[in-house]
């Protein structure tokens, strides 16, 4: 059984969560409390070098990184519906996970992140970065439904928990309303799970 | 003919140049000057709306990020060599991918920026996201000859730039031997093109 090493929180985590939960796949949760730093323990640092969340073992095959768990679930367990295998629809799903590593994490989550974890960061550098994310994120929502090939794919569940969960980080919602309606979108999904604070309550 | 919207400076413009050179496609160059800020022009907001080099338009297919446009080229043109297309395969490659679009990227390639650009950013944070970053890859080759597979992949083309150029960013490079034999081992490749200071004079 794939085995999920997961911290309830991390949007990161959520991504995998919501895929699994998507793909109808079980899966056993091993807790890892970054308060705790079991992310820097060497029995964790075995698993993922990075030190961070989530991972996941399934059989021996092990892999990190909220993205790379996505590309990995939907090619062996999704058949060809969230990652199709030609080279455009790839193209442009992985545009979409490229922002998901980089600008929705260095952005939104960070900005969460300041606030719910207390961590530090560079506050006005931050908040443009996530008020530029979203707003590029926005735009390309306003004509079209999903994030790449006209349906929804690994590219919607890896942007869509640090979108979602982006009010946390105190980012004024109502600035997106093409967003908005695509989060609704996402949670209308079949399978769909949420986690704290999401669906915002 | 395959457009490259193309930096000269740019590492992130150096993994698509390096990639289209090893699979021998031929292409045309757009200049976008940075200093000028054309990456800011409404015309090519309309081929990035995040503002960043680079991008491709593949007759008409239009790819932002480097990663994506690796993805896109390695399977359009590549077969299955660069980018295989078994789960393990390429949830493998893509954790290198996530790496080089983040840690890689806010890491060694801002201390690069921060040095040659006169780039703003928080000097300590990243120095030490680029030393944790490095040191992961170090870690991961002195055991590994390739970043995935066995074989040179795209993982490889992603990560190699900004490892190769971190020098430039004050890095030093004497404490990844690691890490600096499989640079030699990219710079061997078929098909391999440097740019200025790489590879290191």
């Amino acid at each position: 059984m794939i085995k999920l090493y997961d911290t309830p929180i991390s949007g990161n985590c959520h991504k995998v969560r919501l895929m699994l939960s998507i793909l109808g796949i079980n899966y056993e949760k091993v807790p890892v409390s970054l308060p705790d730093g079991e992310q820097k323990t060497p029995a964790y640092l075995a698993v993922n070098p990075l030190g961070k969340v989530p991972s996941i073992d399934d059989d021996g095959v092990q892999i990190w990184d909220s993205q790379a768990i996505l590309v990995y679930l939907a090619r062996k367990y999704g058949g060809k519906e969230w990652y199709p295998d030609d080279a455009e629809s790839m193209g442009q799903i992985q545009k979409w996970l490229a922002l998901a590593a980089n600008e929705m994490f260095n952005g939104p989550a960070i900005a969460r992140a300041m606030i719910i974890f207390k961590r530090e960061g560079d506050q006005e550098k931050v908040r443009k970065t996530g008020e530029a994310t979203l707003a590029v994120l926005n735009s390309w929502l306003e004509t079209h439904e999903w994030l790449a090939c006209g349906h929804p794919t690994i590219a919607d569940v890896a942007v869509y928990p640090y979108a979602a969960l982006a009010w946390e980080g105190n980012v004024d919602m109502s600035a997106y309303p093409a967003m908005n309606a695509w989060i609704k979108r996402v949670e209308a999904l079949p399978g769909y799970v949420g986690m704290k604070n999401m669906p915002r309550p």
